[in-house]
């Protein structure tokens, strides 16, 4: 098995969970800043030309996040991320939406609209004229997520889940592109010092 | 186990899946268009206020589409629409997040800026600056979708899949709402009649 990786919020979500499990998997770096990623020979392997990209012994490449994660998760069921339950993956996969739709995605649209313009415009659709209010939205599912979340340690409650990591790879990436979270959602802020102090979540390591 | 469940194209796929798989589900009936799916109780269920919902025996609430069709396909794995291995699941995952990506997030983007204005501005945040581009974004998405397609006779090859159900759901919705499948993605077009023929697209009966 080899993960074809990149910088990026979601290869990081994947170094995550690989390093949360304990598994040690075959890694190719790819520089997609470059544009190695839109090379014949890397969308010989994944058509949408995206990172991450696993890919099996018998050449079968899995791409798309989730589908990484859900493989993951099922083949090493020690150290679950999404549940070791029908019920808990399922409430896993509900939260996993959640962040998905109200963070991930506005915020990804945000930042390719604006500061991330001159790198995306040419390889994928951008909207520039709407960046600032995706970026606003991303703000408001923070926000909408912090009220949900409360004192509960996790966003699943006690036990860390996939959720928790894709939140806290887009946080950690808002960040860096001027899309950082409110210093207000003190319930977020205490969940994120304890995602930090998780050895996964350091950025030297994984 | 109770689906509360409504018009819109997210029901349609979690009716057609149960439909599939020949399961019976008591259904709950919330009329979106008065906004019932916004009222305390119906929120009580679900925080984001959104259809479908999942209701378990013992009162635990699934919400968003992807955690419920996940769900049944766990518990009720005779007609698997995920996939009978890890491996077809996570292509099924693959594909399935594909057309959400491509089609499902921006023609609904697209739509809720347009025709869906009216109904949803005070419900959502809406882009009326960029719903013209996320109509063509979504039409690219189709446009490349047809050319994976190719002959197969499904998006994972010989086997229906919740992907399939997923970019039939959103092709009919987008039919009704200015964003017809083009006439020219004659493999699309092969593969709609294919499944337009299954008794479960037949929205008199789902």
């Amino acid at each position: 098995m080899k993960l074809y990786t990149s910088i990026g919020p979601n290869p990081r979500l994947v170094k995550m969970a690989i390093e949360e499990k304990g598994l040690m998997i075959d890694r190719v770096d790819i520089d997609i800043i470059a544009g190695n990623n839109r090379k014949p020979e890397f969308v010989a392997l994944n058509p949408t030309a995206t990172t991450p990209v696993l890919e099996l012994d018998d050449g079968t490449c899995i791409a798309e996040t989730v589908a990484i994660c859900e493989y993951l998760d099922e083949i090493f069921p020690q150290v679950p991320l999404i549940g070791s339950s029908a019920v808990e993956r399922a409430i896993t996969r509900m939260w996993w939406r959640r962040v998905d739709l109200m963070v991930v995605q506005p915020m990804t649209t945000g930042f390719r609209g604006a500061e991330g313009l001159s790198l995306f415009r040419d390889r994928v659709r951008c909207f520039p004229q709407a960046a600032d209010e995706f970026k606003l939205m991303a703000q408001e599912g923070m926000v909408w997520l912090d009220g949900q979340l409360g004192d509960k340690p996790y966003l699943c409650g006690d036990r860390l889940s996939i959720a928790d990591l894709l939140l806290y790879s887009f946080i950690e990436f808002g960040d860096k592109v001027g899309q950082p979270l409110g210093s207000q959602l003190s319930n977020l802020g205490r969940w994120r010092e304890r995602i930090t102090a998780r050895p996964s979540a350091d950025v030297t390591r994984v």
